[in-house]
């Protein structure tokens, strides 16, 4: 389903940033529009000081891009647009052309769900450098922010080890869409189901959900909240046990789960949110199971992440049921992910790629210049061992070698015959759609699968070792060759 | 402008968790659904460690409410929900009470720009239980994102001192609607422009922005660069001067400012982006002054936030202009206001109401009873000296106090006639709305208005004086009782 097109009723067309339009303006006005160009997005750094990111957001960039097209509206906002001196920002015959423009580029995307590291380019865009341009911010939005939150989700998922995780953060989600794009992220990255529910008939996601402290108090006591929710959802029923006293709450639950039982259901669960949840937990079960219901489920949440998970879990907390929020849907440790979209290469008029970088004084932040693919290779066992950033515009040669981007003593060969596959796939040809967007459900498979191939050592969260991403070595050799000229230019 | 249904094709009632739907379904099926109740949105601690917050996001919340309806594809998704044994999970009979729901509560709310503090309500709905819950949700996703924001930009927009503050960070916000709603909250707090032409074409905010490093790598060097996009925008270029080095850009920039001015127009600006800002802005500053050029404007970008700007200020930064991305947007080191929504009250048979609070062992997570209200003291010249929680349902004494709501011993009489304003205003009456959303620039000035109204000491960013804020004696005896009964009854 086109949720975009579903869920926003105008076009996004206008959503950029302005210099993309000034700029655009810029290469029509110099006869550079048409110039072909390739620009890659990328990120310079893991998120949450972890060993790997997963992708996400490519298929709200794919949406994004079927429908880019300046509705008349867009065409009005532009045309009442004034530069400083109060006249037009743009000539009429810009804004003609933007009226008439259609999307034209190759795409080129790792789907979503793959693993990814530090400097490879998930997005790679060839065609027209005036669309080519104009496409950055959205890309980057969408990228940006669904990869941290299916990174975040993932390591979640590895800390509650098995046990269900549920998303709750819709109320202190960064706004409407800050909601719905982390809960469709978090179940990319391993979350099983949410409490939004408009994610829920956006994404075909499960949606749970039982009731608040404000339930309990809209009766004369817990006994009798209790009561009443079961008798509304006598087969779905978690009761909140903390809204006066946690272990008396799990008392109440069980009285009403013994009535329940008379009358042919059972409760599902208990739910705690305060408190100290080791040891709550832990005496919760055993009231439980003493009282006869080892089959209760008990859900915890209340500001929890992985190393919470992962601490709780390493204290015995009897918990097998994960409710997370803020800490998901904003990526609250690091609540941004820097991606960036560079300029690799533009073909001059002889139809020869000119390959480009920004300089930086930090080499890390220095861009890598080529038409670039990402290849991955694997040992006997399919388990990830190193990936090769390569330039497809040139032939490789015959013995493959990876060198450390910030280090040129690091160096790997790759023995000749090692399997591998290449990472980024065609989504648009001349701006037509070429790529069978996956099912979300498909989607988590895949990074679960992918999870699986990388050591464990990296998927750690305290000093992850570090996964071989390598430049290839001529491309390497390219990259010092252009910053060396254009430091001896200075 | 009702931007939410022009910027939504579908209805946004479906925003919300799943328990406020199957708590209303328990309402409902328990006869309780039209019990009159009263909740309040509030939350318990300045962010930022700061001293107050900028209350934001009631112009989404009233799009909202206004907008509530089940739409038949909300209707349908409901009826297709199962419960654990693969039945409805709703009966058909409730399906059809919320196909023919109307929103008709009564709502108060504080308007926004308005400076606020932990535990004052933002927002009062009070009405039949089942609606006054459902809203939970979406209310407090506006209200804590907006206001989060709100309060970000105010803080920056002091750092910077009256210079011009642009807000740059669409690229690295959480989601379409983490970027829209971001740059309006930013708007509100003093932000002046934005880099997001759909949030200028949606809120009617000034739009900026000129060009990227890859408009530079673009050309064969950096002269031309500028060159060429000065014949684009003679009025209106801003030069981005560290795509190779800034000392040498900003010598470049010099050159084709001098052939502009020959032609009759003057260079706008020069961009940093990266590198020792404080260092780089005075030599940037020396050389555009040497050259003749004293009024080029010098706008710094790249990861700043408001401590930043205050420490460049102190070392005599010549920068006159500032782009804010990630850091605004997302509010960086703080990436979600902790907002709740509690009952505060709820009417048994005979019209009376029932006080209600939720108790925790942190007397700071128990919630305050009653039907609140906010009151807000001024000294003779207009300043803010105090705020009272107040029960509107009950009379006030004669003599007001008000009583810190954490520290019993902390007490302080008002006078007698000291002036004073009540803070929630009626927003919507029996489902109407009754308020003239007021337009964004007035919106903006009364956050600088309200701002001035503050002690400095109240805003500075280092441990920020306290503003008093207390629950009126005859409140906070009503709040002790309660507890005091909950924990007798255990």
């Amino acid at each position: 389903m086109d949720f975009t097109r579903n869920l926003y009723g105008t076009s996004l067309s206008l959503l950029t940033d302005l210099y993309q339009l000034t700029m655009a303006y810029g290469y029509w006005k110099s006869g550079r529009a048409e110039q072909q160009a390739v620009f890659h997005l990328y990120f310079r750094k893991n998120p949450f000081e972890g060993g790997y990111a997963v992708c996400a957001g490519l298929e709200y960039a794919v949406h994004f891009l079927r429908n880019l097209k300046f509705s008349d509206n867009d065409i009005e906002y532009l045309t009442s647009l004034r530069n400083a001196k109060g006249d037009e920002l743009f000539d009429l015959d810009f804004i003609d052309y933007l009226r008439n423009l259609r999307f034209t580029c190759n795409v080129e995307a790792i789907p979503e769900g793959t693993v990814v590291f530090p400097n490879e380019p998930l997005i790679r865009v060839s065609g027209p450098l005036l669309q080519a341009q104009l496409i950055e911010t959205p890309l980057l939005n969408f990228l940006n922010f669904q990869t941290l939150i299916a990174t975040k989700a993932a390591r979640i998922t590895e800390a509650a080890q098995g046990d269900l995780v549920m998303e709750f953060g819709m109320r202190r989600a960064q706004g409407v869409d800050g909601s719905l794009s982390a809960t469709r992220a978090a179940f990319i990255g391993g979350v099983k189901a949410t409490s939004n529910v408009m994610a829920g008939e956006l994404f075909d996601i499960p949606v749970k959900g039982t009731h608040a402290h404000s339930w309990i108090m809209a009766f004369a006591n817990e006994e009798e909240a209790f009561e009443k929710y079961a008798e509304a959802f006598p087969h779905d029923s978690v009761f909140l046990v903390d809204t006066f006293d946690t272990l008396e709450g799990v008392k109440n639950a069980i009285k009403v789960a013994r009535k329940m039982r008379e009358s042919g259901s059972e409760l599902f669960g208990i739910r705690l949110d305060s408190g100290d949840l080791a040891y709550l937990s832990i005496e919760a079960r055993k009231l439980l199971d003493e009282a006869g219901f080892p089959k209760v489920n008990i859900v915890a949440s209340n500001d929890l992440d992985e190393n919470l998970i992962a601490s709780l879990k390493q204290q015995g907390a009897k918990i097998n049921s994960w409710g997370i929020g803020t800490q998901l849907v904003t990526a609250f440790d690091q609540p941004a992910l820097g991606g960036v979209y560079k300029l690799g290469a533009l073909q001059d008029e002889k139809g020869q790629w000119q390959y480009k970088l920004k300089l930086s004084e930090q080499l890390v932040k220095t861009s890598t210049p080529g038409v670039q693919q990402v290849r991955r290779f694997l040992d006997g066992h399919g388990k990830f061992v190193a990936d090769m950033i390569y330039n497809e515009a040139e032939n490789l040669p015959e013995n493959l070698k990876i060198v450390h981007p910030l280090d040129i003593t690091k160096q790997k060969p790759i023995a000749a015959g090692t399997p591998s596959e290449d990472l980024l796939q065609p989504i648009f040809k001349n701006g037509q759609l070429v790529y069978c967007l996956p099912a979300l459900p498909e989607i988590q498979q895949r990074t679960q699968q992918q999870l699986q191939a990388l050591d464990p050592s990296i998927r750690r969260f305290l000093n992850p070792h570090t996964y071989p991403v390598g430049l290839e070595a001529t491309l390497h050799q390219l990259k010092t060759d252009l910053i060396l000229k254009f430091r001896h230019l200075k």
